[in-house]
């Protein structure tokens, strides 16, 4: 989504990833196919590009600092991403610019359970500081025996944990920044839904009060100063049974959160992304009407080629259906999403839940 | 624009262009480069496709029947191709439905210009019955020196031509019409104003009277079923000084008056083309906002890289700025185009122009 932006203001697209033809790979020939930690890969793909930028965080910042050090331009750049991919020093980073987050401490070795439960009480939110997403990398513990296992699955993954204070929120928000050298714009302040830790139904704008959308949106700005982010970077927040806002995570990139704002907002989030990176002017970030709902169109079990109910999905001839063209469906991955406009959220979440339940990718 | 909107459905896109690295030719590996009329090569582009359709009206309609031959599903079809491409025919096909065109008559010598003159008086069009746009294959005539020279002009880019009453009309009117075997969906009626003879404007929707917008979208209608149409089809109209709607001419084909529709309109003219020839549901083609006024970027005498004026044109904020990414500027060439959505057109207009005016591209 963010490649077809850049095409839209008349850029050229080359994508570097592990393996051929991702959505993106099929926009263009300049496909790069190996591991970034191929320096010779990665030198060839830089070549080719002008300016830089990523789809996800999972590309040790380190192999930014190489691409910097051939003198490319890169947003987000190292720094950034040394300070978000590694949660133990984005949350640390956050909390001394006096961002509000969860309470939360390192975890060294399977050992120190009672030190974790005298500051953070129980159940608390046991983490890898590196390479989660969408549930995975998360575990809940309430006790000596779910925290060895999940100490062991955990660590199975990725070596190094932390443990976080556990939030009973009252809901889920979402904000998305773009921010240049020179400019700063910040999307609607939107609540999330999550099925199984999957960001499942985006609402835009959340049901809030004023206040918290304002502090919402002051916080999202806030955190992106804190990493020194150039780019779009999506904040994920709880809004606490008593009305305050904490800072959950933030990502470098255009968020599930904010696809919405494809059709929702006079600017998209991946076109600002592609304006952000590039230097240039960003786009008014306003809604177009008054709400968007944004169900996500995950796989399931029986992945039929299913167009017979594809087609029955486009008869809501109000929606906008979004497939990802991804060549293999797995249960819980996003293969797609379906977008509403209107005046009625309840309708809204209705018309796109019903969309939902036709498809089957 | 509509290979984007295929992508965003899941589909996969090939090309089949007569040069590389078209704008839709970038957005894709499978790229097929040669001319329609090599039998092996759109053999090798046809086994790569499920459905075929066509950017243009200028592929002979004896390719398509070719590919139909193979077995492969063309929209929109031969036939309808057939009806369109020669626009004396397609005079005919619409004035044998009773739809209003202006009157016209075959020339087939040089020395008919009495005869000419006795049915449409003068001035009138003197016009190439296939491969004219933008102007190019017209020319306007009021005494015999102008006819000799229009005459062997035209004769030497196509051989056969047809006279046409001159229409001395009060605004130009189009219509984008989206048709399956099953479904049909008018966009709204809107303003086109051309800048030597290429279309540079368009407000939408037209100024017009209720009645009117309700006859200009009947007649469009009328004309995509006197073609058998399946396809997006973009109708151009006169509406003439005593309030009468004349069809001009008609494409089989998203077209530059219906560029607005991107972010103008729920579904956008890209969107449902794909949908018309997958034969799908179609989708709304209602406004998302009151107005929108769509500026062309043409390509100037002197191209700059233009980077900073581009950039310029971007602190517009609530502007939509397209380019296609062609390699290759001339004067007049329609390089991208600027979209602004709102309630007041007029406001609109003077924006969209104020542009426009930062660009050279």
């Amino acid at each position: 989504m963010s490649a077809m932006a850049a095409y839209r203001l008349g850029f050229e697209v080359a994508i570097l990833d592990k393996e051929q033809y991702s959505p993106a790979g099929q926009l263009t020939r300049h496909e790069f196919i190996g591991s970034v930690d191929d320096d010779d890969l990665l030198k060839r793909f830089s070549d080719a590009c002008h300016v830089i930028t990523l789809e996800n965080e999972f590309v040790d910042y380190r192999r930014l600092e190489f691409l910097e050090k051939l003198g490319k331009k890169v947003h987000p750049g190292s720094r950034t991403i040394a300070l978000i991919q590694d949660k133990l020093l984005q949350k640390n980073a956050l909390r001394k610019k006096g961002i509000p987050v969860a309470d939360f401490l390192e975890v060294k070795t399977a050992s120190n359970l009672l030190k974790i439960i005298r500051k953070l009480s129980i159940p608390f939110v046991l983490k890898s500081r590196k390479m989660g997403y969408d549930g995975y990398g998360n575990a809940l513990v309430s006790n000596k025996q779910e925290f060895d296992k999940a100490y062991e699955a955990l660590t199975s993954r990725h070596a190094h944990l932390f443990a976080e204070q556990f939030i009973d929120f009252q809901m889920e928000l979402a904000v998305m920044v773009a921010r240049t050298s020179k400019e700063t714009r910040v999307y609607p302040v939107v609540q999330t839904l999550q099925r199984g830790h999957i960001c499942h139904t985006v609402i835009a704008p959340a049901h809030i009060e004023k206040k918290v959308t304002v502090d919402a949106q002051e916080i999202a700005v806030e955190c992106v100063k804190a990493v020194h982010g150039i780019g779009l970077f999506g904040i994920e927040m709880f809004l606490t049974r008593n009305n305050r806002i904490l800072v959950n995570e933030m990502a470098p990139r255009p968020h599930n959160s904010g696809h919405y704002s494809i059709e929702g907002c006079t600017t998209s989030q991946f076109e600002n992304h592609i304006r952000s990176v590039m230097q240039f002017p960003l786009g008014s970030t306003d809604m177009v009407k008054s709400y968007a709902v944004m169900v996500n169109l995950l796989g399931s079990k029986d992945p039929s080629p299913g167009m017979k109910k594809y087609t029955t999905a486009l008869r809501h001839h109000e929606a906008h259906l979004h497939i990802y063209g991804k060549h293999e469906s797995r249960v819980g991955r996003k293969m797609g999403h379906v977008t509403i406009l209107g005046h009625n959220p309840q309708q809204l979440l209705k018309q796109a839940k019903k969309i939902e339940s036709t498809i089957s990718l």
